[in-house]
């Protein structure tokens, strides 16, 4: 059972509610001997940071990452690095502004878990939505930086190809672009369009979804495992866990739906360093195992539910009501779910890994 | 870990190549006191079972299940019943051709997974597909038919809505058209569009992908659990298993990419029995848990990549080639997915509703 | 969850009843290019097969074990090796007899688990004691089998060194002796000793108790992992799942209390081929980690419960009544628990050494 | 797998390094709706703490308790309860003296998990023992408090039964004088004969090994689970775990080696309130479920490593050398022991409840 862990041999495991006094999570499996200081997660909290632009929620978290336990000065290089040890993840919460809470405390906001966190265990926490609420997703991006660490050769990127109806144009695409806009858009033109569009959306109380794309460069082939441990399987486990996301695809994905036999089915040639595909349809999976090309996961984020347009719903004591859901949200909260995707894709890529190398360093 | 285990409470262990003795499962955590003969199990069986059309493999395979353990005649009232031990269920493989293997025992067969278990694992059983072979499927479903009987107030359907980009009418479902063609449509018109279509397919050695969507009727609001227990994210698990599937979603799914706040959460009003949803693009599940409304889910299945047009490939000694795969196969192996994905959704829902009842009967 | 399942990456899934069709199981995550036929299996388990001596029930079952599926021949030596999928294991039962279960049907007999599977199922196999049966355990021996091919360079053995008050002198400890008398004792006179002791038992219609010892030669150091998957843990969940097991001690075990620090602790010294150890009171793990020297574990055996003498008990009604357990048993049921204990040690070590070098072979 | 994790339904994951910042745990699968404050867990770690007698280790550690999530103010009575969501727990280190390591650093300690951890992982934290020190026993006794009011009706009560070769006298058990000496010894008596006994061992410089009784009253017929999930077995497992643990029995445990059936086979009569066994062989477990007597559980400690008499050993560079272990130690460690046996039974009932019962509250 797993209720609040993903993962087997690499295995993560949080806590922490969006309003509470802290969030954090412990990473175990992690192999010996790799260097990873605060620093290394850092970054990555950094890029899914709120507050950075007026595209997301103006909650300021500093979001700084405390390491409490799995790594060592090293006795003889002096490099701090893991133990095998569990990594303990702590990041405090600092902007759980104590607001008045009395609008969300008693109605459910449609869209939200409100309805099903009651319904499941008689209560729920409506500050700031509580353990339902995406600050979650730090603590996964926090251990998805130690998971990167342990595929050294593998590089995980993540874009945003859609906002709304509007897709990126693909032959644009330029992972250059990814950091030079707030939306994490690889197509500069449409970047540029989405600052428009999401302002729109933004200044009249509403939200859009998106859908994102994550890819993993150099995975070798032969990772994952028939016939329920299947890669895609465990992906498409992993990004249905993000806050939001209401659809997963490998690959050509729905597409494949449309296509042909002989559209579809990626052909092979030798190539100089091993089996070359002339295609990826497959999005580098196989029969639930890597066939050595990029691994390619999109998802569909839907539209933030907290709107500041008036809403049916119900109360607690099941009376008919309506309710506006103020307070500081993302116009597209698909835009930070990002780096919570790439941050999937590493955990599952990693967790593979080591089931197939084993857990230990040496 | 599970490789060829899925379920937490309850739980499926499946084995069996396609053309090996036989195929069997066993399924562990079943409550006791649960009437059940192979008869029970054997309907859903006959309803995946090939060769029923021109439209799927022409292979016959009577699939007649045993059960070896796991039931006893009740002491009191002689009708035999499950007794809370593992239910272990046996299919004898009949017709297992001996053919000629020499085309494909050394080639890497496009869109299979034969490049990918020869990457893992050093060799693999060419003899039709071996374990990644839909074959293993039938075994799901017998897994499934206990599943519905742990659920006995929950209704789990399935339907092809989509063929190529051929799509059925919504407005004209029909659940009692789904037994009545060959490619479980609910959809009347489209049913006699898709013979037309797909023996034009099947003539011409091509084959096509197909859209699935499973929907469960009956489900208690409460069911799944966050934050990686959510019943969507086993859900996409599940489907993601399914030999040939390439994306899943939720509700609303991609679909939710393109709406607004407003258009896609769920407003709430109180009914007669509890709170009503005045619509359902969640798709019956919000933060991981079941909102009470059907659950609904869409899966796309990719073309069969056993084609006979040839195609450019490698062979095992890593020389450029060409295959034609010649056997017996299905022009559009989503159609017999229906039955597969009926069983996974009353697999998870019964793993969920035994997590939260507990796995015992009294 | 793991009901009827143990091991995580070599995971044996086990099934049936002791007077049902067949018992089996389903042996997951074996690495592939393993040599495995089914006289492989067939040797352990002649060795634990009833009816081969006087001392052990006289049920006579041939036990064939047949491989189902997860072997095929080599494509290019014609070898049968495993193929890294699910490896299914099935043994029919023959000879349960189709005898009056009146006296047993209805009443609860002592040291049985006919009240607690009552208890918790509300009905039970009575036929033999169904899943509870020794009989089980015949599928762990062929499942250790397969454990033991994992560790070429591990050997596994065991011995019985007590029955009753009456334990082996272990300065005669000879494993030649093991196969040389019933018992599977490697003390030579006190096997003669326990034949006499033993037909005294059996001709009252009583039975007695008895300690095994399990021995694992070969074992690298460094296997297990902190905190709550240590070896020893693992070890001791493992021997006292086997029926009738109620202790298990690793290396000086409960000897070690009454040791001081000094006595205890096992020195080190540098040896020829790395680290050597001057005594094993450790039982060779330390930390829940190998160290190197032998794995030692003991585990202790009830006296078998059903014996000819009348005991109080109670009925399904509630009433007080008395029973006599007529029947085929083992008199010592400890001694067929030598090569069961066997086989859960080589699976431990088996799950062990691919969680730590991963599942595949290559 | 589960590395640092122990339990399925309740499921806890610790972490945390002897003289790292701090250590903790996440317990999940706590259902909603208990009442739970700091206090409740303070006072089992106050039971555990060090440095409260001259016969435990002299660090000074407050081992205060932080809750960090997983609870809030319940809505409308505004007490304090579990809201179902993940409870993460920390207690900082504070008295990790910042010592000379020299001594340690590279030489291993007999009997201590030095020299295992560094086969594993490559190098070991040498600092207080890292994760391998009692130390993380802490979190374990926090999370076994939650675990005890997950099951209101059950008592745990533990007792040391035995130090060295000197056993108490059953017949003088008094669970109240358990909280009035420093062993948790129900024998007055022989308590004070420990305060004697012991102080020779500690000004000796020796280390002396133990034995330790758990017994958990009230728990109800059917919990545990056939056959590879017996209540037994995961007991075996958790006391395993414990640091210095060499053996567990259940019940009569390796006592039940000698006897006879007749003698070792619990009998029943029926009483007032249901099926009265006349005696407790079994320990409160059959067939690996729970017959509604007391469960009873015994585990050997072995006496602390480290000691002051100078050992032999070797170095990390595999060079001989001796050791003499300086610095705070627990002359009998199984003392401490005790309210941590408590705590992993009280986890593997919850464990097993919620497994049966569900894991929500309503």
């Amino acid at each position: 059972m797993s209720f609040n862990t993903f993962g087997h041999m690499f295995r993560v495991t949080t806590f922490g509610e969006s309003h509470g006094v802290a969030i954090g999570c412990v990473v175990d499996g992690c192999p010996p001997m790799i260097p990873l200081t605060e620093a290394d997660i850092q970054g990555d909290l950094d890029r899914r940071r709120p507050g950075q632009s007026r595209f997301t929620t103006q909650r300021q978290e500093p979001d700084q990452v405390k390491i409490l336990s799995g790594v060592m000065a090293h006795p003889e290089t002096g490099v701090q690095v893991t133990t095998g040890t569990p990594i303990g993840l702590l990041i405090e919460n600092t902007d759980q502004r104590s607001k008045d809470y009395s609008e969300i405390k008693d109605k459910f906001r449609p869209g939200h878990a409100d309805f099903t966190y009651e319904a499941k265990y008689g209560l729920r926490d409506y500050r700031g939505g509580g353990r339902s609420s995406a600050r979650e997703t730090a603590t996964r991006v926090a251990a998805g930086a130690i998971a990167r660490k342990v595929l050294p050769d593998v590089k995980v990127r993540g874009a945003l190809v859609q906002i709304g109806p509007h897709k990126i144009d693909r032959a644009k695409w330029d992972w250059d672009e990814i950091g030079k806009n707030p939306f994490f858009c690889p197509d500069k033109d449409k970047a540029e369009f989405f600052e428009t569009y999401l302002d729109g959306i933004r200044k009249s109380g509403s939200s859009i979804g998106a859908v994102i794309e994550i890819v993993a460069e150099g995975v070798p082939a032969g990772l994952g495992a028939p016939i329920y441990a299947k890669l895609d399987s465990d992906l498409a486990a992993a990004m249905m866990t993000i806050n939001a996301v209401k659809g997963v695809e490998i690959g050509a994905g729905f597409g494949a739906a449309e296509l042909t036999g002989e559209e579809n089915a990626d052909e092979m040639r030798t190539g100089n360093d091993g089996t070359r595909f002339l295609s990826n349809h497959a999005g580098g999976v196989l029969g639930g195992i890597s066939t050595g090309q990029p691994v390619v996961v999109r998802f569909a984020v839907k539209p933030t539910s907290s709107i500041l347009q008036p809403r049916r719903t119900v109360d607690r004591k099941g009376a008919d009501t309506e309710i506006v859901t103020k307070g500081r949200h993302d116009p597209c909260v698909g835009i930070r779910a990002v780096p919570v995707g790439e941050a999937m894709m590493a955990c599952v890529l990693a967790d593979h890994f080591l089931r197939d190398r084993g857990q230990v360093g040496r």
